[in-house]
């Protein structure tokens, strides 16, 4: 899918130990062959853009809801002893009613993909608890790293920040970049992931993931720059069909996951952005 | 549609002053022709059994999350002026943390009905946000009265014990019947559709409607049958797949829209259900 964030080239090494399987999650036919006779399945394949969302609400509808529905039924027909974990995400909150954001925050989602992940999210909640097909949902928040989409701003904006702090362009700060944002290092969400899927405590169970450390957007393009050691940013007004469903300051509170499964984020954002550069600037030509 | 709620004999007497279209909401060209040259829309078409959803998930899926947006973008595009008045539930709370429930309770649906009324509620909200299609949403609870579906259990237990009674069959209540419920008589339900509609300080919010009075299923049993002269009820477990999808005990705080628009509910349960009894004694033909 070249709108998505897949990417043969994330497995450039490991090729020989892992089996590749081509699908879309909107067809049931290969889902009810794909969860026969796994353990765990990590539900991670979504529409993630909330731009496309509004422009075309029915296929973020198929992937997010629809295509949902059609694992979790895949696995209670055909692997109902599968433990399932879902990404969600903070987007399901919406516009925060207070900071840091817990899990009993209400969701008031801001646009239609944070609609239909909540719906998603809990679908594998209900099946979890009328089913007992296992699951844990994981609410993402701006996860960055090696390997990540960055031609485009498609999966966070942090993707299409890298590419240009690498192209020599000017970064694009929108509104008054005081936003604030916290992030997780790609290895400390798979940590997460793999917690939740071998910790029975946590079936049935919804976890904010978020960061100790919270900084606004211009300060994160400052320390992008001073990390990569030149570079530049434009503060410049929000374009319009974003600013409408924007959430303005976010940052998650990730107790509930520290206290139940012992997770907690050890890369800190400078290593972390440091490693994610470093990444790029070897491998462009397979992501540019 | 044999299974859902629609009658064409309850227009018996008015059908001369009103227009009826019959078509699917899932029908998008249609919806885009119907929604055009009028300032009001009741968005009342919906799947509302739970062991439906339970059973078909896809079928809910289209009818109260598709469907949804089809209409909504119907709006957006054909008539942008429109007011849409939405009829969702209780039922996205899911088991009650606390009691009155109100619009500040966790969402947290027990079933798949449960999470796609949660979806088709907020994309009515984020589309009055993002697009200003004025959308209002009123968490129905218990809607009964005259014309409400009776063959069978599909629009709330009380539809199939009003049958019952009038058939001189037991009532079954499920479970301890200490169960606790919050109903509304369905003229007060209108009176809170047309206030929402009419109401600016309504467009894009959510009300919940309830009553200031609350009974438990083996009361009200014994009040139907009190009303009725006759009858009799049996306490029976529940079955397994209600019972996994039942929320306990359940009312509503419905302050908010009594506060905001004024709404109250006028009809005490006993009138509501003796006027429901009466409706059914003389018309049960065209309802059995």
């Amino acid at each position: 899918m070249p709108n998505y964030g897949g990417n043969l080239r994330n497995i450039h090494g490991i090729a020989e130990q892992v089996r590749v399987n081509i699908a879309d999650v909107r067809d049931q036919y290969s889902m009810n062959y794909l969860v026969q006779g796994h353990d765990y399945l990590f539900n991670l394949a979504g529409q993630t853009s909330h731009l496309d969302s509004m422009h075309d609400p029915y296929t973020d509808l198929e992937i997010n809801c629809r295509a949902q529905l059609s694992i979790l039924e895949a696995c209670r027909n055909h692997n109902n002893s599968i433990k399932v974990v879902y990404a969600s995400t903070r987007q399901i909150y919406g516009k925060p009613d207070y900071l840091p954001v817990d899990e009993r925050h209400l969701l008031h989602p801001t646009d239609v993909n944070g609609i239909n992940k909540m719906a998603g999210e809990w679908y594998h909640i209900v099946y979890n608890n009328v089913y007992g097909v296992r699951a844990t949902a994981l609410r993402l928040t701006n996860t960055y790293g090696p390997r990540m989409r960055v031609k485009d701003a498609r999966q966070t904006f942090l993707g299409i920040w890298l590419k240009r702090v690498l192209d020599d362009e000017p970064i694009l700060v929108f509104g008054d970049g005081l936003q604030m944002r916290d992030f997780t290092y790609i290895d400390d969400c798979v940590d997460a992931l793999l917690l939740a899927a071998v910790s029975p405590e946590a079936d049935g169970q919804v976890f904010n993931l978020g960061s100790h450390e919270t900084i606004n957007l211009r300060n994160l393009a400052e320390l992008l720059i001073a990390i990569h050691g030149s570079g530049s940013y434009e503060i410049v007004p929000f374009p319009p069909e974003r600013k409408v469903i924007d959430i303005g300051d976010y940052y998650g509170d990730y107790r509930l996951i520290q206290g139940r499964l012992g997770w907690q984020p050890t890369i800190s954002l400078r290593t972390g952005l440091q490693r994610t550069l470093d990444f790029y600037h070897e491998h462009r030509t397979f992501y540019w």
